[in-house]
């Protein structure tokens, strides 16, 4: 991949197939029918059976003449054991499509609970980029979070619960044959978790935007979820409108869009280590980390920070210096917005531990798009600022 | 599909896999070969010959160890017997894949081929919307214009050499498996077609921006399209600036992924029975009417005005009327620009035929999507206007 004038030479971009709307997800029956399915594999966890949206998915494939099975041994952050029972469980019971409903937990363990039953062996196996060989079964994800963009991505992230660290898999296989979004289950999310993944879609728009490997085709979908989100989210929050809570679930999808093409930065190199030695909702991370890393990256994107001022409501004249004081004010003000903290420290991160996660981000792959490069010393002092 | 606030509550957006860089062109043998490609069936046209691109891809296919086979039996607005003749040569020799190369005669071309390869009849049984229940054969498509869009398009623009009609098929799977575009192609494109497919890709995205299928998925890369050819289209088409021609082809990449899925209005509603009787170039057609549709649809679609006339590079504050006489303004200029011809009667378009241009168009697909409702009466003083 080359690069010049702000745009790659080289790239590529794959979405797959979309479909969004309210009331969608009693649809999911008649796409795992059009995939070729039989005996469905639902992947959810116990706050969506409460819900009621399980039963949905559950009842919509029956009504389709499909069988359903129903797993739900997925954690928030979902561990290599789940995935391993998962995809055991799946071959035991015949099921021949999977399908995830919920948030980026219950997606991702759909996407390794596919990737071990067609391909065999660990998680482990797998970490790291393009590393998988065999097709999976088809692949249906539902998101009911406004954040992680895991039913358009290349990506899941899987914990290693010996080396208590996230495990990154990147491969088109594990993008979903389609992604159906309803954004009738926001209503239900509680408000900490509208916040929290409202604030993971922002940093991954911020990221992808930045991104050296940010391109027109990502920009667009990185500067819409930024303006969504600038536009919707304290209604949504707030008065819980449904109208607004729609532009988050889109602000999501968009988001998810663009990173999955142009990978993200430092934030996300940061939140991996983290989530993996502390197990912290990843929201709240990179709602703490992103201001900081914007402020550190300022210098390298100065190009393309009145194109985010835009998206986040503000005019510029098309200078930078103005353009970074708005954007780092707007940001500030939507994360305040949502409540979310805005410490580690208030995470229960240890701050002795502060090093060695800055080592181990230097080996996360997020950090290789990052548009200004950073040693170990530059890391330590993100995080000592965002302690 | 319902419609609230301007945008549908239910919609899908579907892209194929998007290749984009220069000098790419050249590992479409690598594309063929992943798709499972032994004997490639490479549809193109003479120019493209002549202009040493099928002798790149013929080249790439034979690097990567594959059989490739020439056919080049395809005109402007390709014709339903070309179609017939590509797929029985297909089928003789065994092939495959399908490449097209070249603007959209020849990938429509390609599609045509691949889809009569494998489902059998005539063009004509497949016309109007998902009428094709057979997979087609492995498709990559590589655009060698800056307009048509077809190769990420569920379209495919066939002429019935008996009705002097253009067929219009709609069905996902004449979606390519890979869009791979090489904007290094355009630079042994005569400046003539650079304009006028310019000009296409500019009515792709006016109309996909203002249709009533548009979602905020299918607007940002309408919106984009018509900012990078307002910016780039002069530049392209004076000083042959490689940056600049990039741009365009890029922007017929975002104005193709933008239709593909909000679909058009009464420009090609119009074009396709003009094409059909008089065999006159898309681009030129789509140049002479767009003005005058803009100004038709301006009352319906009062909202979105103010962003187009940002995407034409002029900022508003939010009038409609501003923006509205900005846009009219702009295109004329963009247009004016691009020497295109501006009235149907410098085309051959017999003044007397424009009542059954105008009933014809009535029945074409486009016209459904339209903002604004159109009469016959509608559509005959658009043509009069644009005589």
């Amino acid at each position: 991949m080359g690069q010049s004038g702000g745009e790659l030479h080289h790239y590529k971009f794959e979405v797959p197939e979309i479909i969004f709307g309210r009331g969608l997800l009693g649809r999911v029956g008649s796409c795992a029918s059009r995939l070729g399915g039989r005996r469905v594999f639902v992947v959810s966890d116990a706050g969506l059976f409460e819900a009621g949206w399980v039963d949905t998915v559950l009842g919509s494939l029956r009504d389709s003449g499909l069988e359903a099975v129903y797993y739900d041994n997925v954690s928030p952050n979902p561990r290599d054991r789940q995935v391993e029972d998962g995809a055991r469980e799946y071959l035991r019971l015949g099921a021949d499509v999977v399908v995830g409903l919920g948030g980026g937990s219950a997606m991702d363990a759909a996407k390794g609970i596919a990737l071990l039953a067609s391909n065999g062996g660990r998680v482990q196996d797998y970490e790291g980029s393009n590393r998988i060989h065999k097709p999976l079964p088809p692949l249906v994800l539902c998101p009911t979070t406004c954040g992680t963009g895991s039913d358009v991505s290349q990506f899941a992230i899987i914990t290693d619960t010996v080396r208590h660290c996230k495990m990154t898999i990147m491969s088109r296989t594990v993008a979903p044959d389609i992604s159906l979004t309803d954004p009738d289950t926001l209503e239900t999310l509680p408000e900490e978790f509208v916040c929290t993944t409202a604030a993971d879609a922002l940093s991954h728009a911020v990221e992808a935007f930045f991104s050296i490997a940010a391109t027109s085709l990502t920009d667009v979908h990185a500067v819409k979820a930024v303006r969504l989100l600038s536009t919707s989210l304290v209604a949504a929050v707030r008065a819980r409108d449904a109208k607004a809570l729609e532009n988050l679930s889109r602000a999501s999808l968009h988001a998810g869009m663009a990173f999955s093409n142009s990978l993200l930065g430092i934030v996300h190199a940061l939140a991996h280590p983290i989530g993996g030695l502390y197990d912290t909702a990843h929201g709240c991370v990179n709602a703490i980390l992103l201001p900081e890393v914007i402020r550190y990256n300022l210098p390298a994107v100065e190009d393309k920070l009145p194109e985010l001022a835009w998206g986040l409501g503000h005019r510029t004249d098309g200078d930078p210096d103005e353009a970074a004081s708005i954007i780092c004010d707007a940001v500030d003000e939507l994360l305040e917005a949502t409540g979310a903290p805005r410490h580690l420290s208030s995470l229960g991160v240890a701050r002795d531990s502060l090093p060695e996660l800055a080592e181990r981000a230097l080996n996360d792959a997020c950090i290789l798009t990052s548009p200004r490069k950073a040693a170990v010393s530059d890391l330590l002092s993100i995080l000592e600022r965002a302690y």
